[in-house]
């Protein structure tokens, strides 16, 4: 569109139907995204395979429903994070459609399928503890969304060190490394010192009395003594599938 | 289980059904650090290239020149981080040899040569204000040490968008990010909204009162609406430039 | 009153009714607003046509109900804020004539004419997204009780700065500006690098994890690399609206 | 410069040198300033009498003299802010044309003359105790820069309210007021309560113990009962005074 | 008991029935509370008139009337703070005899006479806002259950200074002040300014965003510029209450 | 160097001149997981008596219910810990075997049998306040199932320093102290000063205002002047337990 | 001064010099000292016996000798609080007639008359350790120079809690306490389960680590559950004795 | 002496040259160490070999060596923490006798011998990283002092997990570990997932940014995985070593 009103305006300076003048002050006040970032969200989007996403939280069905029946319309990937499973039932109960990720706590249109030759490798997506599942499981489910390759080890927390170590070709075969931890949020550390690889450290709000709501993970993470380690929000799986995705893309 | 397979093992070798060479492999691939990840670090390097790192902040020129020392003589890539100008000069009295980055406060036993071929693109290490430049230059002089191409893309805050606008195309050519800003750390936000690929971002310290030595830009990056946006600690521009490195990295 | 009494004792002490040391001693324990800031709330409210405010978080629809009834009464102007919808139609079944402005969580007796000549311009109030609007429509609503003209520009976070930049006509026709934001709390940063006019930001409680209710789009705008942004409490809407209008007041 | 690039192709387009499609390849890669936001540096600062500012912590003396030499030659408005007295002597050894305004740690290159019918009135100055007074200086001399019109009301903390009523002249002869204030920061609040115009608050560092550096005086402000009080970053009186003066500016 | 205990044991030494070493390794074990502290909670409370305590947050009707019970039978004065409205109503359809003081969510076995010539003079509890009253209530109820005389000064905040300055002959009349403010916390600033007696400030957790349930106004208290202002906890309006009845008590 | 001798090892094997058995022995104390923290959670829970253990915050009672019954099948010690008396209920009614104790909020499959011979000697749990006893208990009944003897010494605060001075005979006897305390936390630091023993403080979140659920108590509880004492987490009264077990155990 | 134009005004009034309307004009805008809080600060040091107070910190001894200097002309009671040693002897040397308090790090004009009558009896200093006597001397001295007879119980910390029991008839003795404690902050809650009187807890900055330079001993203090004890900010002796010395003085 | 006065007491009682009743008093107002806590201090460094301890910072070498001196002259044990190396010269050329152990930065009158029959095991001191090892010195030298034997184990981060799991036998020979780190603090967790032992953590100061001072670390401890893993305050070793001291001594 906007590029059509460009074009046309080009046009008509070409024709000489407008002076110079007249088509510097139209540029003057048009929109700057017009030339350079116009329709970057709808074209990342179409580009990249990125789904349009609902936060779910605060939400209600309702407002998930109408948002998510205008995606499922135009037959684009959708998802939508935090939703419980009550709101989830009534939102599915509008929009049968829709695929309920109960571990994840998301709502998804389905799942794309997968192009291996534009990965680099798979995601892999580990977690410490069992309280820290649906964290790990909002970023599997969110890179299988963006058409990525995921697996999944969980439950290797540091305090068994050996569970880790036990299964360390999983670590060796993946590209990117998403690591999910609450309490004391060690397992970046661990798990970082073994590989050298990209790794996304998601500190989860699992614990209580002084670890804050996840600062003591967070705070764990960022002053991780194996370099190279990056970190995102507290129980950000979502925006750590982003990450790993942007990393994993072939292109 | 493993001590099972463990004792067969042995007993094919001791039956001469398996061959040391073998058996020697087959342990290298069982779960553990007995073979894996001893000597982890001196093979990572090896293969990957990173540098030995001195941290330099707390250590004396004495100390500095010790460690550095070591390295030069095994012709070891060798990097240390937070050396101030006087400092520098007191260890280069002794090693003549190692050249100062001064803007990056660091001291190198000199730049690899860069491998195309070995890279997916271009690190471009953008920063938001000059304060921030000692930052983003530890990143990029990292990035360098590893033997990353670097772009850098300095001094264009949030609050003069255009300039940033006005560079798009670098944004554009560059295969990993990293963004360094203090203050309110807004940046990594906007870049973030106009670029879909990994970008790392570097809260530094710089700014005063409610900046809390870096919190506050901190803060705004973890909680940066752009999704994908991962972070480091404050003012670490060297664990920013170890991450952009795994990712450029064609393995 | 005060002033009639006062008035009453200098007519005493002129007539020599009143000796001058009983007027000295009598005006010794007088109240002290008598003279100087006598019947300030009343008049201020008066002479600046702010109208009467309740605070309606941790109030019963009750006691909303018998404040504003009272303010019905006597015609002035009243607002009431946070009130959900349950609470407001509670006490809108009390006093129907109240209005109701969902999306604020506001109650009022609504809203008087604008005198285009008592203003420097239009107050225009930015939101981030749309989590934001609650807190925006709080600003817009109060600004449209203190008679100001007020124009919306809702969901251009910095995430997409093309929105913004695609309405910059907006920007530059606004007397006062109110930006109001959640999570990372950068707009404001970026808004007042392209204009040059009062700025009053809002940061929201919007976010999670470290968004810590608010605290980092708070420093974020404290922290603001934008030179003459000023800051309000957290999803202080009305207090934003009531700075904007003692600005956009022409005196 | 860019606008002549634009008209330069424009008139090309018109002579028919260049084909349309060339042209909006060309714009398509155009930097974004050039078309709404260009030049808005400088424009802004010839436009609103805005000095160049140099942030004066943290740099050199050496530093702030090459930067401040340059803007001399202009015979641009420049100003540096936190500059020690031993630090200005030193940058004054080499540009003896600057001048040091001591108690605000300030080095200007003159003040500008104030044009009263540019203004709306004057901007008055408020502080609480005598070690808010760097900081309060620091706007008063800022606003002077900006070409407004200043006034001072000093020593007027709340533990000495008479101190502070017995003036209230110079508080409803001002335009705009910016409270200076350190320890609990309660000054805001009372002037507020006085006062029915824009009122900046600017928390200070002084105090100690759990003033926390300012802590206690920012939330003291932001929280304050006093509708319609602004915040800036602690110690940040530059910041009032810029946003006082867009304020106070008649346009 | 432990007195007639160790007289017991005395007069059994001195009746040469126990020997010295045997009366020696009796003493070695006895509570230490026998000899100094012995029945210090009892005592305290006969002597100074003051009553048993139920803090009633996190406990159950079932559990406060239990406690409340046997103190009524004893004829004790008791008090149960942080009662709701419903819990109260529970409590008291077991014990009628109970008294609810509403606003200050207490019950109480009623309240002791007053007996001036113990008294030095009255206590003034003074609140900044509505919601404030609560708090300044437990503070006025608890002083009254102490036997201490209670003035009440509501209502009269910072943002509107006349209110108080109206009033300024109770600060005079009084003997002992409690202010109670939530907020910014500034009004004890202001009162201490006015008056040179002692003064307990009682920060409450109204407010919202950065009050941080009560820190903001901690902070201000805590660095109040009035020399002599002391601080309780937040909301502990009993605590106050308490602190000001070992004040007020003629000894 | 480690793959040297185990090359060495496994040709010793292959030459007959090892046994199959002293190579998994040697193997056995070989660094690494692979024999020696393998099985380590089962192993340890063995050898030491470790009961499972399922945090039951944030589990339905249905999944607290499916983890013990598997448990309870295999005849292994188990506990729940923060099961609420509802959700206890909820899983007795599936596993009517199972023991609630009520205080602790604990659910368990049985106490085991105490060994004095294996222990050093009691494990004596002290609380303050009557508010603290859940987390006591919690800590009391943990130690229970881990087979050590335990005494309780319940209310002694330190507002009430005779309470505990009165039985300090139970201190004495005690090898090992878990110290209970909520509020300031101050009673390990009065405790410390009487004993000279292990002494492991549970800080609690019972308080309001400035408490902020057990930071108070854990702050005073790490710069407590009593040298040796040492903390855990905040309500960990099960933490506490399993210190205090692991030191009291003769070994 | 006001009071006499307050009192010329009436008498021309009186004389019907001045017509009512214009003493009424005249009234309004007069500055609201005149009546009521005139020459308060000045006063209330007269009457009080206050001394003139200067906060050393952050001054030069210049500044401090100039404001002493004055003082010291008129022959009134000055004080000068954070004054080191150096500073002192440089003070000294302008001013030979001061006195210094080398531990409590201030200078004096000398200490005035006790005046027993006026006194309800002895202030108690009480404090942990002896790191904490800089701030309990400063009570002491300024507790002096208001005419207060000081006692000083120092080092009875709770570590050692007989040293504090073994002299507890100077607690019985005193009217007024003042407890000085570092680290953990527990002292003021055993001494408040000791007494039952005015008990003010002065925090100090002694400790590291978490103390967070007094943070751990103020949580503690706020948090006592001793009821009645009130807290000043960390290491402010000098408000503590000005809290005691209005509760001491007899009236 | 207080017994040997109580003794006597009891004596003339049971001679009948003190009546009951004035034993009675005398022992009312006795202090009441003199019963139980008795010598408390004295003794109990005599029983179980604790040093006079020394907080070194803050102090001059003068006050140093003032108390150290008398400690030497009673050839009782004593050490000093928190000596850098300028100030223990200073001490040193005043007392040559003592001991100066640089890397733990103490000063002591020399290590006593072990006992092993008094002794459980061995402590083991574990560090992180070379930075973390000046605290862990403090607890070896510390435990040294107390007669304990001890092992250390340095430079084994879990970064690099390889290097702790290869000496595992040292953690499996120990009695009691001592585990010493920065930055994210991880250590504890994963030796306590190896271990079945008491295990103490010291968080150190080391790190920068989000270390907070030591306050990541403080936290990844309190919230560790691994049950009975307690903590001691940030950096401090000497507390560390004096917990380990009371579990590793044969009673």
């Amino acid at each position: 569109m906007e590029k059509q009103e460009l074009e046309k305006l080009l046009r008509e300076v070409a024709a000489g139907r407008c002076p110079v003048d007249r088509a510097l002050g139209a540029l003057r006040h048009w929109p700057g995204e017009m030339l350079g970032c116009a329709h970057l969200d709808h074209q990342r989007r179409l580009r990249t395979g990125t789904p349009e996403v609902v936060y779910g939280e605060g939400k209600s069905a309702e407002q998930i429903g109408l948002i998510m029946e205008k995606l499922l319309e135009t037959g684009e990937m959708a998802l939508a994070t935090r939703v419980d499973e009550e709101k989830a039932a009534a939102v599915r109960s509008i929009l049968p459609g829709l695929i309920y990720h109960q571990q994840a706590r998301m709502l998804t249109t389905g799942l794309p399928a997968i192009d291996p030759a534009r990965c680099r490798g798979k995601i892999l997506v580990i977690s410490a503890g069992t309280s820290d599942e649906p964290v790990a499981e909002e970023a599997a489910v969110t890179a299988a969304c963006l058409a990525q390759p995921v697996e999944r080890l969980y439950d290797v927390g540091v305090a068994g060190i050996h569970r880790l170590l036990g299964r360390r070709h999983l670590l060796d075969e993946a590209a990117v490394l998403i690591v999910v931890a609450g309490m004391e949020g060690a397992l970046p550390s661990v798990v970082g010192g073994l590989v050298d690889k990209p790794l996304i450290a998601v500190p989860t709000s699992v614990g209580y009395g002084t670890c804050f709501g996840g600062i003591a993970a967070l705070l764990g993470m960022l002053n991780s003594c194996a370099p190279g380690v990056t970190v995102v929000n507290i129980d950000n799986g979502f925006g750590a599938a982003c990450a790993a995705g942007t990393i994993n893309r072939r292109t």
